[in-house]
C-alpha cells in the first residue's frame, strides 16, 4: 500500500485536526490510518495520518508545500514521508550473533521495509552471514587505547552509505558524542536489561547479584547519556533460582531480539515521535 | 473530566473525518481523545471521539441534534454519551466470589464509573459482602426443572432497576435467549478458558485433559449462541505439570477476574464498537 | 493433605538428599512432592520436601528429633512444619483498598491457609470491610514527627496476637529497623515498581518522567535497608504513552495484588527459601 | 558439565528416590541436578537425575548395568543419556524462513546442544542459508497426487544420516503415518495457534474470524492424529483489531520461533517426560 505518512507535533489547539483533514479532504486524499494524542501535562498534541497516495491529487512534493503554510501557522515539527521510500539501515554488530541474525532474517523475508546498505563489526564473526544475504561488511577495530580513529573510520563509512538509521545491534561499544549528535534520533540500540534497573556493563549480571525474578531489554534512541535515551520499546522474560548468569544471558537475548525488532519496525514506519525524554509510539 | 463520547462506525468513505471535526470545531469542540479504524476487508470505518463538554457552546442534546443529519448522510449506526451518567451495571453471580469481590472493590475505590443498582444471585453466598457496600442484594432461584419463571423474576429485577448493562460475574447459569436478544451487546460474561477452546461445561477439566501450558479466559457479550458472542478481552496464565485441576481453578481466577475488569470498564467508557462478531476496543 | 513440610539449606555434598530420604523411607514416610537446587558458585543446596503426615510412624516431634542429628552433621538450616498449622499473618494497610480487599477475598474463599488475627491500620477506610470478614481492626496513628508510639503499639498488637508474618499490604509507612529485626523474613512488603528500578517513594511518578513501556511491582522480605530486601516475586503490565500518571497508579494495582498475593501464599507454604539476599522459590 | 542424565517414570509407591539415590551415592555419584513429580490422579512417579559424569565410579554402560535390576523392579520406563553425545536432529522446512533461520543461528552460537546432520525441504528456498551454516540441504519434493515417494526419500534420509529427532520447522506438509510411527517422542512440530484452538489448516485465517485477542503458537510432538500430539510448550502474544490476517501470520512467527526453540531445547536436554498425551518438562 503506498502511502504519504505525516508526522506532527505542536502546542494542542482547538481544531487541529480539522485543519489538516480538512487541506487532505480537499485534495481527495483518502486517510487510511490516523493516530493522535494530546498530552494534558505539557498541553502538547501528537499526530500520525497515513494518505493513500494514490487519491491525493498532489504527489509527495506537492503535499509538502500545501501543507507548510499550515505547519508553519500551528508550529509543527513535521516529517512527511513516502512508505515506499525505504531508509537505509546502517547495522552495527560485535560477536554475538542473535539480534544481527534476526534482523537479516527479519528483513530478508520482506518484513522490514529498509535497506541495509552495509554492516560494522569490531570483529569478523558476522562476515560469513552477512555476505551470504548479499550486504558489504566492514570491519573497523575501535582499538582500546585509541578509540576515535575507529569511530571516524565509522562515520565516514556511515556517510558513504548514506546510511539515515543507525542500529546498535548489541554493538558492545559506546558511540561518541559528536556521533550521537550528528544523528538525533536515529541511531536504535537494544540495552540488555529492564531500564533504568542495571544501566552500564554487565546487567545480567547486577540482575543474578539482585535477584530479580525478570529480565528485561531496553530498545531506546542513542543520546549521549548513556543508556537515558528516549525508551521506544521494552519487555520482559521470568526466570528463577536455577538460572546462573550465563542462563540470563541466553534468555535474555530472546527478549533483546524481540524488543529490538519491534523499535526498529515502528521506526522504519514512521511511528515513533519524541517528546523531551519519551516516546509516543503510535 | 465531563467529555461527550461519540463513538460511530459507517461504510468508509473519503473525508468522514473531517465532516465530523469541521462541525465540532465550528462549535468550538476541544476533542481531547480521537480513536478511528478502517478495516480494509469490509470497507467499515469505526471512530470515537471525546469532546470537552465545558468546550462546546451545544450541550449533549444539542450536539446529538447537530450530528443527526450527518449521521443519517454517513449511515452512521452512533451512539453519544456523557462522560458524567454512570451505566447502571446489573451483577449477576453465583457462588464464586473472585470475580464480584475484585469488581466491587474497584467500584468502591472510583475506578468502575457506573452504578450498581443491584446483585442478583441464585445463592446467598455473597449477600453480606454486597450489603457490605450498601447493595440490594437479590437471591433468585433458577430451579434445575423449570428455569422459566427464575429468569423471569430476573428479567422482571434488571427492569425494576433499570439496568442497562448485565455483567455475568461467574453467574455459571445461562441465560434464556429471550432475555439476551433484550439486551444485546449489553450482557458482558467471562468465560473461564482462552476462547474458543474449552466451550461449555468445566474448561478447566478440558484444559487438564488436553495438557495444555497455557490457561485463559475470556470476556465476551452474551449472543444466543452459547460462548460464541464477540470477544472483548483474553488473557493467558502459564500453568505445568505440577497443576491439578483444582489449581487450574485457582490460577485462573485471577485470568478471569483481570479480563472480567478490564472488559467492563472499557464497556462502561464506550470504547467497544461491534462489528459483525468482532469488537473494536478504542 | 496432611503433610510436615520439611525445608532445609547447607553447604552442597555427596549423598544429603540419600541420607535425608533414607531416614524417611526407613520410617514409611511417603514423599509426595520434593523439590532442590544446587548453587554452584556459593555451593550451597537447598531442599524441600513434603512427606504424607499419615504414612510416617512418628509425628511431628518425633520426626523432629529424628531429623536432628542428621541436621546437624550436615549444618542445616532448616524448618519443619505441619500443613495444617496455619500462620498467623497480621495484615497491615493505609487507605488505599486493593490489596487488603484481594487478600480478604482469598482468605475467605480458602485460598490462603492462614489466619489473620487482626488487620492495622494508620486510617479507618478499610475498618467496615475487614471486619464485615469478622477480623479484628485497628487503627494506629503514627505521627509525622514522633512515629516512635504509633510503631511500639504495632510491636505490642503483633505480639499480643501472636503474629509469625506481617503483610505490608500498601501500608506506606517504612517500618523501624528495630521491628524489621525482630521479624527477618517473616515481614512480607509489596513495593510499587520493579526493583531495583525506582526505589523509595512515588514510583509511578519516576516511571511516568522516565517513560518506561512497562510498569512493575515487587514483592520482598522487609529488611532494614529501604526495599533492598530479598525478592519474592514480580510482575510487569504493559503501558503506552495515554497513561497518564493516575493511569499508572490504576494499572499498577492489579499487578501488586496479583504479586502479593503470590508471593504471600509462597510463604505460607512454606516454599521460600532465603539465601543472603536472594530467594529459592520451589 | 559432564552429566548422565537418567530420566524415568514408574508407579508411585514409598521410597523409590531412595532406592535410586542410594544406588548413585554408594558409587560416589554427585547429584547436580534433580526434579520429580508424582502423579496424584494416575499415581504415577517421574524423576530426572543429573549426575556429574566425573564424580561416578562407573561408565554410562556401568551405570545403565547398575540400574538395570531396580529399573526391571520398579516398573521403570527410563532412559540414561551422556549430555556430551549430542543428538541427530533433522530439520525440515518449506518457504517460510524464520523458525529454521532462528534454530540455525542458536545452534551455531552453541545453544542448542545437537548436531544438524542435514535440512530437509521440498522446497528450495532455505539452500543458501542452509549451505552457508556448512549442513547438506536436500530438496524432496512432495507432489500433491502421489505423496508416498516423496515421504519414502525423506525416511531414506533420516535413516542415512541416522537422525534421531525430527523438526518439523513450519514444514507444512502432514507426515504419513507410517513415519510417525518410526519415530515416537522424537517428531517435534510447532503449530501456529495455541492448541487446541484451530486445528488444522490456515489457523490465523481462523483466529482472525473468530475475532480471538491474543494469537498463540504450540510445540508438539506429532502423533498419528493431526494436532493432537502431546503439547511441549505454548506461548501468545496480543493482537487487537488493527491487525489483519497477514498482521496476525507475521506476528505469528515472533511466537512460532521462540516456542520451537524452547520446546527443541528442553528436548535435547532430556527435560521432557510423556505420559499419555500430556507432558511433563522438567
Amino acid at each position: 500500500m503506498h502511502t504519504y505518512r505525516l508526522t506532527f507535533d505542536c502546542p494542542d489547539s482547538i481544531g487541529i485536526v480539522n485543519q489538516v483533514s480538512t487541506l487532505i479532504t480537499e485534495h481527495k486524499g483518502w486517510i487510511s490510518d490516523a493516530s493522535q494524542h494530546s498530552d494534558d501535562e505539557t498541553k502538547w498534541f501528537f499526530s500520525r495520518i497515513e494518505i493513500l497516495a494514490d487519491s491525493i491529487d498532489v504527489d509527495l512534493e506537492g503535499l509538502r508545500e500545501l501543507l507548510t503554510p499550515l505547519a508553519e501557522s500551528l508550529n509543527f515539527n513535521w516529517k512527511l514521508e513516502d512508505s515506499t521510500v525505504p531508509k537505509k539501515v546502517i547495522m552495527m554488530a560485535s560477536k554475538a550473533t542473535h539480534c544481527l541474525s534476526d534482523l537479516l532474517d527479519r528483513w530478508h523475508s520482506g518484513e522490514l521495509n529498509c535497506e541495509i546498505p552495509c554492516v560494522i563489526s569490531n570483529h569478523d564473526d558476522m562476515r560469513g552471514l552477512v555476505e551470504h544475504y548479499g550486504i558489504p561488511y566492514h570491519k573497523v577495530v575501535i582499538e582500546k587505547d585509541n578509540k576515535q580513529p575507529g569511530f571516524d573510520e565509522v562515520e565516514r563509512l556511515i556517510k558513504e552509505y548514506q546510511g539515515d538509521t543507525i542500529v546498535l545491534a548489541r554493538y558492545m561499544q559506546i558511540l561518541p558524542p559528536t556521533l550521537c549528535a550528528l544523528y538525533p534520533h536515529k541511531v536504535i540500540n537494544i540495552h540488555h536489561s529492564f531500564l533504568p534497573s542495571f544501566i552500564g556493563a554487565k546487567p545480567y549480571h547486577q540482575a543474578s547479584i539482585r535477584g530479580v525474578k525478570l529480565i528485561g531489554a531496553t530498545c531506546h534512541y542513542v543520546t549521549e547519556d548513556l543508556d537515558q535515551g528516549p525508551i521506544i520499546e521494552q519487555d520482559v522474560s521470568r526466570v528463577n533460582h536455577r538460572n546462573k548468569v550465563e542462563d540470563l544471558v541466553r534468555l535474555g537475548k530472546d527478549t533483546e531480539k524481540l524488543v529490538l525488532a519491534r523499535g526498529l519496525r515502528a521506526h522504519l514506519e514512521d511511528r515513533i515521535l519524541v517528546h523531551g525524554n519519551k516516546t509516543i509510539v503510535f
